[in-house]
């Protein structure tokens, strides 16, 4: 969250500077005269996307703020897409050293290749599956002290009086955990924030999120997780297993740690972007299984969310890691029950097995949403805010235990492992404090499969209105929690009130209200997350029955189209508001007036095949810039030809040619060159230097530098009158980086990069543009 | 089965007809050259994909022979591939006319679009669950009847004698049936025999396979498979059911039935191959979730064996479509089994509910296939063949109860309807009949569910044999037919078999041998057809119970890890024995020594932008070559510049425009040309004309044809060292057709086709390159 706003204020702060001509020339330059020129032709490409005029005037007018120098009012910073993020390369670099290797490499290489993606899957799912079991083992021994300690206190209070002291205890507990979690996630990582399925989700996409994959992030997200949960707040634990999945397939598949400075020398044939990319879906995957006991649905969230690319041999060995991780967690989860070898236990969240008939319902869904984030920014703000927050959890939980009078008899069947007498009748518990005083987990699975009458409406309708406030602002927190397990909880709530009343009001007819809280919390968490396919099977294979697939799949898409209808999904929101240029499914509906021409950017800073080196930094040098790609051109010698279009090359490579110091000196033979191999380049991935920190001198900056072997001879080019759905398509298919655009001579006049489709969308008035700023 | 057959016949055929001159000169003609070419450069291409030198000189021979005239030796139809396929265009074809269309289309018209594509999956849905309810009832109906009749006649010869007659009885009513289902496939559409998945797979990787989606087709397939089911053949109902689904598809999407030559007037827009593929796999997936009430397996089946896209939105009309088919069957089933409103029926296949705790067992999986195929061609050959095997499984069924000594107590838990006495004890029953008389699908869940001790090992280790062997005589013949049933069937009996046998040398520590059929069933299945993830997740559903997913996965992954060692899947060897150009995932893992220019077919035909009507006509004319693109291309007027490429266009398009006499004549003015629309296109779609049936006069012949508004204006280029992998991937996630291959100078030099990319494939000794055949 923290970073969310804090990208908010950065990006008002660039875009002012940029408007005051501290920003970018380039882009903005040829943005400008781009939608200049349409319009003086006479043609506005608003008009064929169908925007009223109103819409056209405002558009004319900012551009004219603009040309003008004077702030641009922006109304949301949705509106705005960030220049900041980098793309990944999901398209192989196939230059001559690539396949060369590829080359000199035999079958039975490459079935090592193979066995060894496997070996990789299989490490991944593992330590996936034990960080899934010690969150779980850690959570369930610190949430026991506390709870039993807090139960003590209550119990010891609640006839001598004086339960204000319980109340302390309980917060004090509450805010300490917390207080751990928050300090961690402010000050260490604050990537970790929150669940990290957005970042997981943009990852899969083709960005680069800092500091995403990195075994830092891992520890803060780990311990920050145990102390939300152990901390009482209103969060899960599954949200983040998918971070750390993702984490854990990041850092096993490149063999090495960058962070712990350690090299096992293995897998060095993945140290790209395309690879790690297939291992984190896998990882993601792994996460998802282990925290929902659901391997199938682990896969489709990876598919889901995730993926452009579907590959039968990626996707199975994403179905082995998933398979792996949920096998490991429930092969350790049952020796520390004790129980070793029963391998039932369905992950994190465990529902407990619905043992009935079907029944379908039909079903009105409100689609919520948490609207809520914090707009707190320095670090120990963050802090305090988070204590606060758990601090008043624990108080409003306590008081609405406190002034409840739902008694319930204690039954042997009864699911809860801290029922709380209170002021109730010996053998009986209160039935507000199975709610609240419990892991969330818990309180879901009491509320799934408790007998009817062991709530009473009033409890339930309090219980979802309080969880629902606590949770949004919860929500906002700098703390690593997901939102899985409160919305489910929410949702299983109002599912059973509406349960009650429904058999209240027909009779019993309509007899299980347990059912009811199922299909509510399937509703609740579907309107929040939106997703249909996998949360289907995530929630069939957590309730261990596929007859509530039906119902369940009903009640996902009737969310799915309700909410849709006022608002885009959480993580859909999350990620617009983070100015991240995602690349949905398909372009725009309305788009096919857009071409290549209009899309691209341009003009195109070209290199030429043997470079004069002195250029090649200053290209690099400039900030204003900062482009990651370069189209290789080659002039026939001594005809006046325009230039071909003959490879592309990356910011990434020139910087370790440079490095390598990889230079022609005109005067001396090309023998004395050192030869560069792919390794040289892996060794550097991922986290290139700057070129800053790279000392060309004056003389080798009259050197030359020969681009040939390094280029990719093969860039993919689309001729200038390409639609924008048909340059979508291409990019989206293939993970493209960049796309240059050609005229029919193969000269190269311009360059499509992620940015520059991510920004149309389509908005409430047909298509819409966002602004690009460099934050 | 007389399709393959055939086939083969027709390659050889065909190779000595082009052996000796009559065969195409062009696409041999260019084959030869580059062997030799590679050869003479010193570097041959065998070298490097490490084939040893015999497989060298072998091939030197193979070309030397050939060059003389000499007719090949073709050791296998497999290394053949086949010409006479062609492709579908999954690449929209985005010429002027279809761009000014969807220009010309509001937000709000996208919407209704979309809004169709959801209602024409469920339409989809409801028909194909219809379909199976249909083929449920009239089987179970006809099967009753066949049953009660056979089995009073076995009560009342039994003790007086003379059970021969019982026999012949039996025989005389499956050969009738099946009779009834050989006479409708082998005279009328012999595409409808077996179960259609391989030609569904092959249509949804983008071959045209010939009627495989017509509505006679669906016909003669749905009242084939009730044929042979109810005529007792080793085979299942379920692989149909999925090829109905596709056809059911194919044609509700298309609002029209050309059979019937009914159109509709709706769903316009849905008449090309890329949106009528999408609704294909919905079908095929609600096919699945028909056949086994597993609606995200079916999701996953079209995926996994079909899909290269993958689209969220289109993913979820998919999920949509299973799940209202799945609804439909069971409804309508709930009605028919007088239970309505309980739907929890899953499926036309139904293996009860196992409860029950997790095991896990390791296994040694015995990859099996059925090798044996029918070598009988003509018609009335292959109705009496079909007839001779219902009459052998009849004869061997009642010979195996006859002397079967196995008798059983009758208790009431029995899931079996016909239970045979025979020369038991009263209140026993046979219990060799259990398995043998009864369809597959009662035998299959007698086998899961019986107590154990229902089967002595003897009986189940002779049904395993004799089962095995009738499947696989069975699945040559020329019926409808699938094989999942047999498979599960074979695979549960020894299953069982294994369960016994485990449970008496542990003495019942390993107890249920149901659990261990449940496995068995899933090991012979998944070995023979090769799926995983889709086949767990359907297996997982139709036991409802989640808990043997793990097992399932372990086994399913042994069973193809094991059986890919020694031959590929069954659907596999299918479509490889039909040569078709079916393109795998990716390129084979050492194929990246091959560029573009050495795939592509050259010299390629290309056509001017406005070209000569009697040239036109020429070209699709030619037989020899029978082409279906050709690259459009340019030369500025006066130039002496080489001609660029400016567009694609197919034969199909060329077709209609001839067809409606899009000419300019050069004395006229063009006002009066006939303005073709879109729709005219759509019209023609799927059925062209061939170029035969077009009368173009010798005046009409002078004319030109402007193709400018018609032609793909951005087809997809590469540059031609682009290695061919890369090709291979441009082209799979696209979709593609035809991909133009152009040197620096945007000048067409070749185009590389679906053909050009399949034939290579990694054989024993490396890559391996397989013939072409115009068969």
């Amino acid at each position: 969250m923290a970073n969310i706003t804090k990208k908010v204020s950065w990006s008002s702060r660039a875009d002012e500077s940029g408007a005051t001509g501290e920003g970018t020339p380039l882009l903005n330059g040829s943005e400008q005269p781009r939608h200049s020129r349409q319009l003086s032709e006479g043609r506005s490409i608003f008009q064929i996307g169908r925007l009223s005029t109103v819409d056209l005037e405002e558009e004319i007018t900012s551009d004219e703020d603009s040309l003008r120098g004077r702030p641009k009012e922006i109304p949301h910073n949705e509106k705005l897409l960030s220049l900041k993020f980098e793309s990944l390369d999901y398209d192989n670099i196939e230059n001559q050293l690539f396949l060369e290797e590829e080359r000199r490499m035999s079958y039975m290489g490459f079935r090592c290749l193979e066995i060894s993606r496997w070996v990789v899957c299989g490490l991944i799912g593992f330590l996936t599956g034990l960080i899934a079991c010690f969150i779980d083992i850690v959570v369930e021994e610190l949430a026991g002290i506390k709870y039993q300690v807090v139960k003590q206190n209550i119990e010891k209070f609640t006839e001598a009086g004086g339960l204000s002291i319980s109340l302390i205890l309980w917060a004090v507990f509450n805010s300490a955990f917390v207080m751990v979690g928050a300090i961690i996630v402010a000050y260490f990582e604050p990537i970790a924030a929150g669940s990290g399925i957005p970042q997981i989700k943009c990852y899969l996409n083709g960005i680069k999120i800092p500091r995403v994959v990195r075994l830092k992030t891992l520890v803060v997200k780990v311990c920050g997780v145990i102390c939300s949960v152990v901390g009482g707040l209103a969060v899960g634990k599954e949200g983040p297993m998918i971070h750390s999945g993702a984490v854990v397939a990041a850092g096993v598949s490149q063999g090495r740690s960058t962070s712990l400075k350690r090299d096992f020398k293995i897998f060095e044939y993945f140290r790209r972007d395309t690879e790690k990319r297939d291992f984190v879906s896998a990882g993601a995957a792994a996460g998802v299984s282990a925290a929902f006991g659901a391997p199938v649905g682990g896969v489709l969230f990876s598919l889901e969310e995730g993926a452009s690319f579907w590959n039968q041999m990626l996707t199975w060995r994403i179905f082995f890691a998933s398979m792996i991780s949920t096998f490991t967690l429930n092969f350790f989860l049952s020796i520390y029950h004790n129980k070793p070898g029963d391998l039932s236990s369905p992950g994190l969240i465990n529902f407990g097995r619905f043992e009935s008939d079907l029944y379908v319902v039909l079903w009105r869904i409100t689609s919520m949403r948490f609207p809520c984030s914090s707009y707190v920014h320095r670090p120990c703000l963050q802090v305090m805010e988070a204590m606060l927050v758990a601090a008043v959890t624990a108080t409003v939980s306590f008081t609405m235990i406190y002034f409840s009078n739902d008694c319930q008899p204690l039954g042997p069947e009864h699911n809860e492992e801290y029922p709380l007498q209170l002021f109730c009748a010996d053998g009986e518990y209160n039935s507000m404090a199975t709610a609240f005083f419990n892991t969330p987990e818990r309180s879901v699975r009491s509320l799934f499969h408790n007998q009817p009458g062991s709530y009473n409406p009033l409890t339930l309708g309090l219980f979802t209105l309080t969880y629902f406030f606590l949770a949004c602002w919860t929500y906002g927190l700098a703390v690593s929690a997901g939102v899985f397990i409160p919305s489910l909880l929410i949702g299983a709530a109002w599912g059973r009130l509406f349960g009650i009343l429904l058999a209240s009001i027909t009779s019993n007819i309509w007899a299980d209200p347990g059912k009811y809280a199922l299909i509510g919390a399937a509703a609740q968490l579907g309107g929040i997350v939106r997703m249909t396919l996998s949360l289907t099977v995530i929630m069939v294979e957590a309730t261990g029955n596929v007859t509530y697939g039906l119902p369940i799949m009903l009640v996902l898409m009737t969310a799915k189209i309700v909410g849709d209808y006022f608002v885009e999904g959480l993580y859909d929101i999350h990620i617009k508001l983070q100015s991240v240029p995602f690349l949905h499914w398909e372009a725009p509906a309305t788009s096919h007036w857009l071409t290549a021409r209009e899309v691209m950017s341009s003009p195109v800073t070209c290199l030429n095949r043997i470079e004069k080196v002195g250029t090649i930094v200053d290209v690099l040098s400039n900030t204003s810039t900062n482009h990651n790609g370069f189209p290789v051109v080659v002039q026939v010698a001594g005809s006046d030809e325009p230039a071909k279009l003959c490879g592309l090359i990356l910011r990434s490579q020139l910087i370790v040619l440079l490095k390598h110091k990889v230079f022609v000196e005109l005067a001396r033979s090309r023998l004395n060159q050192r030869k560069l191999q792919l390794k040289d380049f892996r060794d550097a991935y991922p986290r290139f230097p700057p070129i800053q920190s790279i000392h060309v001198s004056q003389d080798e900056r009259e050197c030359m530098m020969d681009l040939t072997e390094f280029m990719n001879p093969t860039p993919y080019t689309v001729p200038q009158e390409t639609s924008l759905p048909r340059v979508f398509k291409l990019f989206r298919a293939l993970g493209l980086r960049h796309l240059v655009v050609v005229d029919d001579q193969n000269r190269v006049i311009g360059l499509v990069t992620r940015k520059d489709l991510a920004r149309y969308h389509l908005g409430k008035h047909g298509l819409e543009e966002l602004q690009l700023a460099h934050t």
